[in-house]
Order: structure tokens, then C-alpha cells, then sequence
């Protein structure tokens, strides 16, 4: 066996793959920043005695959380406006609050104080899609973390750009700049349907065909989004998309809360994801994503905590609870998503979405060391009768203890590894007053 | 101004009554288990130059939370089984288990490890339905804790009671043992309509009257309990319950899922409360009670958690996040149960449905100091813009940093203060080894 760089040995490890694996006892090593081997602890004392050992007794070993939809710097405006429907919220307090502060410094700011926010809660990886795609990828990867910074296109003039060229041309430049960086991907970010024209996104999915990048939407969010098209366009959005060649392998439908039996066939038929955003189309009422029949024709589901604004975390364990709960109830089927499938969604569903399924999203020898570690001895977590159960429907945020991205640790007794936490809060106090003065 | 035992000055106070007040830089003086004063902390300074200063810079203190259903023992049951509709979970599962295991040990223990958790999680007042109420209760007191334990009555032997008469005999006498305890309140707890007969239920109206002390029952959980009642009985159970006499102030309708416009009516006219339980019905698939057509309509609808084997804790501050969110999707609108009111029926919708309200439930002068402070300085309530939504919408139980009851501190940065908290884990993991061995 070769050498490893350090040995965890939890009391459980769940690896996701194989689904509902529950190993006890077991150690992973670490090498070069991927995965070395997962076997009994007892073994792995035999192979390395040498090697620096991590014991977790009381803890869960799980593959690092996927984010795959949000909206990062936008804990900067977490309870800036609340209660009120999406029109309403978007309209008179969120688009208005963007107009007037945000820039480049905003995005790095806010999307220092969201990477703090995910490493500290067992994110390791998200998916953004925000105004300066380039200081969303520059801080991900100075914190250490894996993301996918989506080339936003809006038909609308934003701080960002302009022009719709100057949108896809501002993106694909942070697309080039990052090609080769082992942690930063790309993806393409047309808003919505209602806010990306016919020709925009046929020039789009062109352009991810050639740079084999994914396309992330947010689609079928409400019922009026549909009911607008359906006015204005004679069909549902969904199937425009389709017809515009957008539905493909490399779709991430986000929302997808209202679909009908032909929309769901049609999402299997095509191999595209939904990611799933339970609290926000929670909090603004948008609905229920039907994520078992999705499941059930073979879709691929994965969960976003959609912008901290609209949920009003971006705590993946919290999310993927929420995620068990509601499809049990969008179903009527306490047996809907059980917490393996809840905790698959979180993980290697996501890294599918991503595309980066091949190196992250599960513990799998050979795979990225992308790790957290669950501390079950929380009194709430109590008597363990199932690691599983206790992690999916029982623990919190707080109770993530240590978090590595390839090998590397980002977060554990001592505190963040990567980033100054707080230096990142006397900028978020900043932002705080600036957003409070008088405009 | 009468002398401070002690004077806590947080950042923020939100006192419930007045609905959606945030007092800011005030501070709250405590006297003799009461609350003496709320005023600016530079006027307290002024008043008590000596008394025991506890400054909380960052926090926002609350009233104690108050958890009006559960079953506290059934957390030697978390996780013991999962995913499952409510008749196979009972029927195959937790009833075998506690035909097994439960008795005066059992429910001692298990009501200890509850008592730790609600206590972390700023729960400072329970109602509790299960049997061996006299040891939920005495378990309660000594922690410190306020219990409304009720006298559980069901027409199937269990380690309790045989007999409906040893049930209200037996329920009796923990409810005259009790009778001048400042912190344990006794109700009847008649199970549910199916288990319990007329004639019993006849009974219990005529003894709740007597004594003063409210009925709860779990009422309209499942769309199978009304569809077998007007099967077998030819009306709804609510329409029963009604007829007996059971829908009174006195009544705590637990889950009450599924209500058509006249039973909702019928609630607001007979002035009962509602306890809503909203992770529970979620997790067992059973509907989504309509709190937003009740509020309006004047229903008193406070929040319990269940028991934390169908949820799987008893965390209030969740409990009240996820009564937030499932409202808006439930009405399809955003507006419904703002952060303000799912606080209220976390706090003092529960001491009205408990009849403790003129004790409990707010931060008024005179009441008991029951009270809680939340660190919203956690990264993922940055920054503050407006502490009622951190503190509903981003904030966890782990933020908890200060419990008290009737001014008695139960919790704070040196950890429990009435309860052994190693003591309970180690009866806590004899358990778990008993329920492990073959049966």
C-alpha cells in the first residue's frame, strides 16, 4: 500500500456510494489529495502506523456538501426583506438594493462571508450565479473551495455588462482564465426564461456544446412565470427551452417546482438534473418540486439552498432535511426520499449535475479527499441508533466539526484555515452601515 | 425602582408582546424570579450601579420557547425508525419497542435527555403526553424546567395503567401530587378520538371543568382517521368531540392537518387552541395544517415538535422556522406567518394554549423571567439587518447561549446548571445497548 498523508477514523463513515453504506470502524486515508483506500480502522493501523492519525470517536465521516444553485454574495442581503412574495421582494427591495450597491467589492465581500458561511457548515462545493462570476471563482479558490461560477447572460443592463455580448464576452474570459485551476469550473447562467431571449440562448447552448460546459436556469419557478409564457408565447417555457435545444445532459433545471407528467418524461428522456431549492420555493411560496416522481422516472435531483436571501442560510444539512420533509409531504408518501436519498441529492447528485462526478461527490477510492466530519455526540443527535437518520433528520450546522477539499483542511478545532474570518466581518459591518445610511 | 437581582443587556430584546417590537440597547432586570423592568441599558446602569451585570453583545434575547406537544421520553427512540407511514412506524416499530422497553425507568431516562435538549435549544416550558407522567414531571422539576405533564388516558393496557379508571386515577393523583408545585401543571391527555371512547371522553370534560385543566388530544391527523371515523361513527371526529363537550377553551387540538371551513370556525367560536407540528406532519406524510386560515380566522395556534422519534428533535427554534416556511407554502403566499408570528406561537400562543399566559410566554413586567439569549453573531446570521428575521430564519438551536426559568439560569457558557448532563448520557447509552440486543 503506499504511503498515506493522514488517516480519519470516525466511528462511522458514510461514503454515499454505495447508497445507504454504513460503514463502522473503518478508517479513509489520504494521498496526494484523493482518496487512498476506506478499510477497518484496525487494518489501517497495520499499514500506517506511522501516519498522522485524525480519531473522530462520536463522528460521521461524509463527502463534502454540493450546493449546486446560489447566490453567495447575497448574505449581504440576508433579512433585508422577508414575508413577501417573489414580485414584490424582487421588485420594490432586492433589485433595488442591487441597483444601488452592488459591485466588485460587494461580490468579493459577500462571497468571502458565504464561503466562511459553507466551509463552516460542510460545504464544499457550490454552484453561483451572481453579477462578477470572476471575484465569485477568486474567492472560492484563494478559501480553498470547489465552485462552479456560472457566465451569467440577463437581458438587461447590470454592473456586471451591459450588452448581451458583453455578458457571454465577460464570461467567457473568467472561463479561459480558470481552465487549468484544479478547483474552479464554469458554467453558463441565463437567468430565466422571461429574461433571456430565443436567439441569446441558441448562441449559448452552441457555446456550451464547444466548451462542454453546463447551462443553469431557473425555470418553472412559479405558476405566473408559466401562466406569462403561456400568454405571451403559447407554451410553457420548458418547452421552449427544449425547442431552443436547451434541454439537453447539460441543463441544470433550477426549481423545476411546477412540471407535469410530459415535463418530467421529457427531463429523464433528455438526462438533464433539476436542482431542487426546498426553503426558497418554501419561503416565497412558489411551491413543491415533485422530486420522488422525478426520482422515480430516473432524474437526477440535486439541492441548492437557492441566495441566502430568499431561504435565509446556505446550510446544506439544514437544506437537505427540509428536502426529506417536504417531498414526504409533496407526495403523501412517508417512505418519499428517505434520508440516504436526502443525503444523495446533497452529494453525488450534485456533483452529476456539476459534471465533476468523477471527482467529487462521494468517499470512493481514487476520488478527491472532499470531506466533513458530522460530530454525532450532540445531546440532540442521542442515543445513536442510526448515523444516518441521526446526520439526515437530527443534526445541525454546528455540529460539522472538521471540513477538507482535496485533501486539504479548510475548517476544524482551531477554527478556518484559508480565510480571515475577521477581517471578512469588519467588511461585512462595513457593508452593514453603508446599507443602512440614507440613500 | 425595588433593588435587581440581575441585569441582562443584550444587543436586542424582542419581548413578543407587543407583537413585532425590537427594542434595541435596552436592558432587562430581574427580581425575585419575576421581570422587574425593561428599559434603555443606560437608565438600568443609572438605577442598579451594583447589581450582577450580564452583558450579551451580539444576542437577542427572547422569552423561553415552549414546545405545547410532545412525547419527551420517545427520545430513546430518535432514529429507531424513519421513513415510514405513521400506521406501519407504530404498528411494526415504536409500539413493539415500547411494549419492550418502556416503563417508570425508561420514560425517567429518556425525559432527561430530552430535558437536555429542549434546555440547550431555548426551550423552557413543555407539554408532555406519554405514559409515567409523574416521572416526566418530576424529571421536569428537577431540572428546573416548567411541564404541563398530562394525564394520558387510551382504552389499551400499557406498563402505566390498565384500566380507563387506573388511567384517571392514576393521572389523578400526579395531578394532586403536583397540585402546589410552581413549576408543574397537570392536562388531561386523552390519546386520540379513535382510542378513546365516548363515554371516557364524557368523563373527562366533566373532570377537566372541574379542576380547571385543559384537554389535549391528537385531533385530524391523517385523512385515514376521518376517513375510518365516518365509516364507523358516520361523522367526522371533530364533529364527535364536539358533541362530547371536548371543543371548549380548555381543548388543545394537537395537529388538526386537515380542517374544513366549518371545523375551523368551530375552533375560533369555541375559543380553542391548536398545537401545530409541522415537522412531524411533514415527516409522516400527513398534511399540512392550515395555521395562516386559522390565525385569521382567531385561532390560537401555538407549535409543538411531537415526539422526537417521528421529527427527529425536539429543537423549537426549527420547529418555528419550518411553521414559517411550510405556512407560506401551504396558503401560496409569501406573506403568510411572518417571522413575528411564528415566534408568537413558539412563545406566547403556547402560554395561552397552556393557560399559563399570565405566567409565561412574553417579556412583560411581572411575568416570570423566563427567558433565552440567542448569539446572532454566528456567520450565518451576518450581518443583522433586522434581528427578528436572523433570528426566525437563519438562526440555529446552537446559538442558544443563556437558559433561564423563573430566573433560576439553566443553561450559559459553564453548561447545564440543574441536570448531570454525563450522568443521562451514560443511562442513555445503557439503553441504546438494551434496545440493540436481541429481543
Amino acid at each position: 500500500m503506499s504511503p498515506a498523508d493522514f488517516v480519519i477514523a470516525p466511528s462511522w463513515i458514510i461514503p454515499v456510494t454505495p447508497a445507504e453504506a454504513v460503514l463502522t470502524d473503518h478508517a479513509l486515508a489520504v494521498s496526494d489529495g484523493r482518496i487512498l483506500a476506506i478499510l477497518p480502522a484496525a487494518t489501517a493501523r497495520d499499514y500506517w502506523p506511522e501516519a498522522h492519525w485524525e480519531a473522530r470517536p462520536g463522528c460521521v465521516l461524509i463527502p463534502g456538501l454540493i450546493n449546486a444553485h446560489t447566490h453567495a454574495a447575497m448574505t449581504l442581503l440576508r433579512g433585508y426583506a422577508d414575508d413577501l412574495p417573489l414580485n414584490r421582494w424582487l421588485g420594490e427591495y432586492i433589485w433595488p438594493a442591487e441597483q444601488r450597491f452592488v459591485g466588485r467589492e460587494f461580490v468579493r465581500d459577500g462571497t468571502a462571508l458565504a464561503a466562511l458561511e459553507m466551509i463552516r457548515s460542510g460545504t464544499t462545493c457550490f454552484q453561483d450565479m451572481y453579477m462578477f462570476p470572476d471575484e465569485t471563482a477568486a474567492v472560492a479558490a484563494e478559501c480553498g473551495m470547489r465552485v462552479v461560477s456560472s457566465m451569467i447572460v440577463i437581458e438587461m443592463p447590470t454592473p456586471w455588462a451591459a450588452t448581451v455580448d458583453e455578458y457571454i464576452n465577460r464570461g467567457l474570459e473568467v472561463h479561459d482564465r480558470y481552465r487549468d485551476h484544479p478547483l474552479v469550473r464554469t458554467s453558463f447562467g441565463p437567468h430565466a426564461p422571461y429574461t433571456v431571449s430565443d436567439a441569446t440562448l441558441r448562441r449559448l447552448v452552441t457555446l456550451a456544446n464547444q466548451l462542454d460546459v453546463n447551462i443553469q436556469i431557473h425555470m418553472h419557478e412559479t405558476t405566473s412565470e408559466i401562466a406569462d409564457a403561456l400568454a405571451m408565447q403559447g407554451k410553457r417555457p420548458m418547452a421552449r427551452l427544449d425547442a431552443l435545444g436547451v434541454v439537453s445532459p447539460l441543463l441544470n433545471a433550477v426549481h423545476a417546482v411546477h412540471l407535469d407528467e410530459v415535463e418530467i418524461e421529457l427531463l429523464a428522456a433528455r438526462n438533464a438534473s433539476v436542482i431542487h431549492c426546498p426553503e426558497s420555493n418554501m419561503k416565497l411560496a412558489s411551491g413543491a418540486c415533485p422530486v420522488q416522481r422525478l426520482l422515480t422516472h430516473g432524474v437526477n435531483v440535486a439541492l441548492g439552498t437557492d441566495g441566502p436571501a430568499s431561504n435565509n442560510d446556505i446550510d446544506m444539512l439544514g437544506e437537505l432535511r427540509t428536502a426529506a420533509l417536504l417531498a414526504k409531504l409533496e407526495s403523501g408518501d412517508a417512505a418519499a426520499v428517505p434520508a440516504a436519498t436526502a443525503l444523495a441529492m446533497a452529494t453525488i447528485n450534485g456533483a452529476r449535475a456539476l459534471g465533476l462526478e468523477a471527482i467529487t461527490g462521494s468517499l470512493e477510492v481514487g476520488k478527491a479527499a472532499d470531506m466533513v466530519c458530522v460530530d454525532l455526540s450532540a445531546v440532540a443527535c442521542q442515543p445513536v441508533h442510526n448515523p444516518l437518520s441521526q446526520l439526515v433528520y437530527s443534526a445541525t450546522r454546528d455540529q460539522v466539526c472538521d471540513v477538507w477539499v482535496a485533501g486539504r483542511r479548510l475548517y476544524g478545532e482551531d477554527g478556518f484555515t484559508t480565510i480571515d474570518a475577521e477581517d471578512v466581518m469588519v467588511r461585512v459591518n462595513a457593508w452593514l452601515a453603508r446599507m443602512r445610511a440614507p440613500g
